[in-house]
């Protein structure tokens, strides 16, 4: 961030007065432009004893298989913003059963929030961000081939709730594995 | 938004080719500058039968009180946020015992993640932006002084799980009344 968003003018990337981290300021106007973590909201859509994942047309990780989730927009609910990326991505229309997962990915400032839901019917076909969308029973699952180490958890906590008959909101973090 | 924060140069606000909403784009560099909901992490601190507290010091809702709360930052878990934030309102040093709330604030493009949580030791005091910081058994609670309405709905759903003696994971929207 160079410039200030509001009136042009330079900005200073420095600690204002009475905070504690360095923020971009405006020298001109004074405006302090805060960042702020994103959320990623999606869902684990189910049909019958399967999962509906896609298959990713756009980067990162193009080619490779994920759940339909997004960043959430503004003016949004949490339950909006999993059920529009559903539709966006899959073009499936769901039922939300409530929040599965909530995982922390702090070196990237996001928070995945997945809905367990159900599919309304088994109607599904690839949005413009998808190559494919497909059903997968537990055993199907392409568990080398997910686009994302946040996703590989939630399927693999999603799959041990469902053994137990016990479905649990989880709160977890992603430290991503130094080198 | 007006100007690039990248390069300076004018912003329009119009829906990219391939998008569906309006978008602040730049005229000259062409830098999307999406914007996002944030998240408002916090917690409930317990000590004994009661709950801590903090009077707000800044506006908006001065001198009402809520319990300790506050904007996540880049790079946090949101554990590390509801921590901080409770260090920074009131001085005090938690644990925490899982997620309690999740509110979506549509209307403010606010996600109140708020966790259970007891004090490591009965201290605290108010921190910067607090006026006063105080433990309130249910009894005590000043439920027509509370500075939110989230927070009030909060706090209402902890005592309800408290007498079942079953904290659960609430998920929620507060949808603001129409005049």
């Amino acid at each position: 961030m160079k410039y200030c968003s509001i009136c042009g003018a330079s900005i200073r990337y420095e600690i204002p007065e009475g905070d504690n981290r360095k923020r971009h300021i405006c020298i001109s106007c004074g405006f302090i432009h805060y960042q702020n973590p994103k959320i990623i909201a999606g869902c684990i859509p189910a049909w019958e004893e399967s999962i509906l994942l896609c298959r990713r047309a756009i980067e990162p990780r193009l080619g490779l298989w994920t759940v339909p989730a997004g960043f959430m927009e503004q003016g949004e609910t949490l339950s909006e913003a999993a059920s529009r990326e559903t539709w966006e991505e899959a073009t499936a229309e769901v039922e939300l059963d409530g929040v599965h997962t909530i995982i922390t990915i702090p070196h990237i400032s996001h928070v995945q929030v997945l809905f367990r839901a159900h599919l309304k019917e088994p109607k599904f076909s690839p949005g413009y961000e998808s190559l494919e969308t497909k059903l997968f029973n537990e055993t199907e699952i392409p568990w080398n081939e997910l686009a994302f180490e946040t996703v590989h958890r939630a399927l693999h906590l999603y799959f041990t709730d469902k053994h137990q008959g016990n479905f649990k909101t989880h709160i977890e973090d992603y430290i991503k594995p130094t080198a």
